[in-house]
């Protein structure tokens, strides 16, 4: 093998294949990435065996041949390279020596592999494939995945419900306490589609799409698979098997109280309650909802605190408790400056959705005393 | 005790005397800060038993008083009040609960003690008083204070000299494989001092210094305190008893070979080896100087690297290893865009350092097998 490619690129190119790449692993061969150049292409390739990556970069290929080469050792050496090279050539021959050298910088990389124990990524049919803007998809997972369990016990909850029907779009998450979902209008209508998609996976996909709203990503789905394919690069995941929870029953519009708040200020006072709580303990913050004012408290063994919010109110007088951190992560997650929750009883849980329920957060109460 | 402060200048207050809070204690009253209404004066007090801070912020006193109060836990009160909240008012009684409030938000913090625990700040007479610059004591402590050794069994070598000879200052710490020196210019005569103040005041003491060249720090020494007085603060630190290393007879002005090297260059050529050794390694740097070139190279089980640096010579041409670490620690606090090497043999230690020897940095080489 032997290359010529831009830095910048190389860079751009083994940060997206870095996302596959996993912390821990008794397969040593996991923590390489494979350079591969073939077919007058070069492709960068990571595989975790839950997801694997494959990018494309541009460069001149003088031989083709490909490695497999210490993922992060090699991210290493290219970063480190002086800021004034823009050229990084890439060698290899039957030594199992990665020569690269930029610049005045030679490095001969002995942290290398032979591509035959490397696991290839399954290759899929395109078919079942649905397109959204690289936008939309980063902006409904940072809304969601905050609330995906991390036990592993309830693999279903680690992931998030991706469904299809016509041109809606529907991702869910949930964790036990809460539940959090988003509503997305599709450009095309598609047939029914109900699959449930590793957190880990929509929270590394996030990190690489850049976000605009005129690039796409076509997604394509299988029995087993979900493939993402956007600008250079696909990332192909596993999904995770079952059923996912019904979650329609426990979606009530019925409600006693609704309140408008102004977002940051409520998520401000509930900021400042979040000092006195100490790890161990799980202290409510609670909400006493009277006429126009919306009164917050937390009381631990480190002190208590106090702050009204002015807000606007339809429906009974209402005080009920809440973990702070959840209605934190919601709100964090919300782009309107202004929210509507909507409660029934200290027992029953609460939402926080707009009209077009484009987005909804279910989050349980717990109880306190006064 | 009732008082009314200005937030920003209580947060500053607070963040000055957090330095003298320990991290970890067996004595919780060392986890407070104590809040001193007396005498018109407002103070805040830290003493972690090594170091003692007290700092004196305006404000409108309605009622004298004193209490002490967990200090990171006040720090996160204040720190979190809404951005439009300017003005605090803080409030304690018998009922050992200290009131804090500041717009619409109401705290009531029982972490709250008396202060009779509170180990004083020992009263220190203010005589021998050196006076320097923050600036140049920020930067004196910025260029030396890295090569402290970190082991409690060589307490002296967790300081640094403190050295006051006429109206001249010099400063020095070492670790046994490597010496900074550092000598400043004041702008008096003083009787001659010759102290060793704990790495860790120093340390802490630069983080509070505002680093102007106008500011002036008072140092005061006594034969076991070393008082430094600025801006609105005084930092009390014991000093550590016993006498420094004589390290006249290591500082040789021969030398074979001098090395004029751009610093930035040689420091980012060596910063590019330091990825491929695994930090249970041990791996030199080797440089190997001929003619006009410098070259850096590093073997290491994951690869090697090899880069040559242009340079000015005088003298013989050597090879000789050297921590990289030890070797980046000095040139990174080096302001000079030039640094001179002085060298003797592989076995015996290289000099950094310019004309005036304004600084010194000896780094004792490493064995290596080429």
């Amino acid at each position: 093998m032997n290359i010529i490619c831009d830095k910048k690129e190389l860079l751009e190119g083994i940060n997206i294949v870095l996302k596959a790449i996993p912390g821990k692993t008794t397969m040593p061969i996991l923590e390489c990435m494979v350079i591969e150049v073939e077919a007058g292409s070069i492709k960068l390739i990571s595989n975790d065996l839950e997801m694997g990556i494959e990018t494309t970069i541009s460069g001149q290929i003088i031989e083709e041949g490909s490695v497999a080469v210490g993922a992060k050792l090699f991210y290493e050496a290219i970063r480190k390279l002086d800021s004034d090279v823009n050229e990084v050539k890439i060698q290899t021959d039957d030594t199992m020596i990665l020569k690269v050298s930029g610049g005045k910088t030679k490095y001969d990389i002995t942290d290398v592999k032979g591509t035959e124990e490397f696991p290839l990524l399954p290759t899929v049919v395109k078919e079942k494939r649905v397109t959204i803007s690289q936008f939309t998809l980063r902006n409904i997972i940072r809304q969601t995945v905050f609330s995906i369990s991390d036990n592993e016990n309830t693999k279903i909850m680690t992931g998030e419900l991706f469904e299809i029907k016509g041109d809606r779009l529907r991702v869910v998450s949930l964790d036990g306490h809460r539940i959090s979902i988003r509503k997305v209008q599709l450009k095309e209508s598609y047939d029914d589609i109900s699959v449930i998609i590793p957190g880990k996976t929509l929270i590394e996909i996030s990190k690489i799409l850049n976000g605009d709203l005129e690039d796409e990503v076509h997604i394509y789905f299988t029995e087993k698979h979900v493939l993402f394919e956007f600008d250079h690069t696909i990332l192909l995941s596993r999904l995770i098997e079952g059923e996912y929870y019904k979650i329609e029953k426990m979606l009530s519009s019925d409600y006693d109280t609704k309140v408008i708040v102004n977002k940051k200020d409520m998520l401000d006072t509930i900021d400042r309650t979040t000092f006195l709580i100490k790890e161990s303990e799980k202290k409510p913050v609670i909400i006493d909802i009277k006429d126009d004012v919306m009164k917050f408290s937390l009381n631990s063994a480190r002190g208590s605190m106090d702050e009204p919010v002015n807000i606007q109110k339809e429906g009974k007088d209402i005080m009920i408790g809440f973990n702070p951190k959840f209605l934190m992560e919601a709100l964090r997650v919300i782009d309107d400056d202004e929210v509507k929750i909507y409660l029934i009883n200290p027992k029953a849980p609460c939402f926080i959705k707009d009209d077009d329920e484009t987005y909804i957060y279910l989050i349980l109460p717990v109880n306190f005393m006064v």
